[in-house]
């Protein structure tokens, strides 16, 4: 198997959606992020608006666990899951891209071409780029943010075996506040 | 202040301490290890020897914790570390260098020209280093790894507010055993 294949984590705010994205035209391959979601649903069956809000988060706490699951401890959640293990590891064989978010590491965590990357800032820094990306909301910035980062965290653990955001989960990880995004892409880029 | 350092921090056996001097060496600046112990026994007048075993290392547990403690609960061990902040923050403000371990990233927390770096491995390739580096000893190496990091983790959370190796602690973390200590080194010149 000759493609090789990114794989960007990030904190919610961190830029890495925009990181991954510049490496991969740096690089002249493809960059999957949105594109996912409608690979995902199709593959599934889910409605592409669940696949959007589920596809990386969960509540947390074990009610929410629990609820919606069948006789055999079964849920649309791990359908999900399923279908989203299924598209990534068929487009890691197909073709060399950037897969942004969704678990793709612990995924793709037998495939030897992977370069596995974890995108963080520092709360401040996250704050002041989801208020110029996404606009104010009637909820403070830094609480979206952290149920943000709950809501990941608990989705990731559900369905690895391992913690988010550990440092020996990922070969690079990389400071974007601190380094902006530019220098993280061409860092990346260099790696590849 | 115009002086740029890079701080390196590493798991035992990354290879941290030679990425760190072949960073230093492409930039043409000085890498600062064995050379702090030197300055630090100076500076506190605590021998040599208890310097270097001491001054990255501590036993964990609380009985460790509370032997050697006076009246006031100040140690010898205490004594070293305000030592080695008092070095290294003169170094930093006197020239341009590299410094592995001890806490510097912590130490230089409020400095705002420096790049801090983490190198870790996975275990495996850990252990095939320190034999090829130390050689064999009786002790199982993989066993030694853990030993030594419980040594530096507990070292690190005594005397920071943090916790060691993760992700939001440092600019850059790598993956030494995956990308090579060249390539480490490499990366951390460019973002110099």
């Amino acid at each position: 198997m000759s493609n090789r294949i990114i794989t960007i984590s990030r904190e919610f705010g961190s830029g890495g959606r925009t990181i991954g994205r510049m490496a991969a035209q740096k690089l002249g391959i493809p960059c999957y992020d949105q594109e996912l979601i409608e690979k995902i649903a199709q593959e599934s069956g889910i409605v592409k608006t669940y696949v959007e809000e589920k596809s990386e988060n969960i509540e947390g706490g074990w009610l929410s666990f629990a609820v919606g699951r069948d006789y055999y401890g079964h849920s649309l959640q791990d359908d999900l899951f399923r279908a989203q293990t299924k598209v990534i590891r068929e487009l890691a064989e197909k073709e060399s891209c950037v897969i942004i978010g969704r678990c793709s590491d612990y995924i793709l965590r037998d495939f030897d071409n992977v370069l596995t990357v974890f995108i963080h800032a520092s709360m401040e820094k996250r704050a002041e780029r989801i208020v110029t990306q996404y606009g104010e909301t009637e909820k403070d910035p830094v609480a979206r943010l952290k149920e943000k980062d709950k809501k990941r965290k608990a989705y990731y653990q559900l369905y690895t075996d391992r913690q988010w955001g550990e440092t020996e989960n990922y070969h690079i990880a990389l400071d974007s506040g601190a380094l902006g995004l530019d220098r993280c892409a061409e860092v990346i880029a260099s790696l590849y």
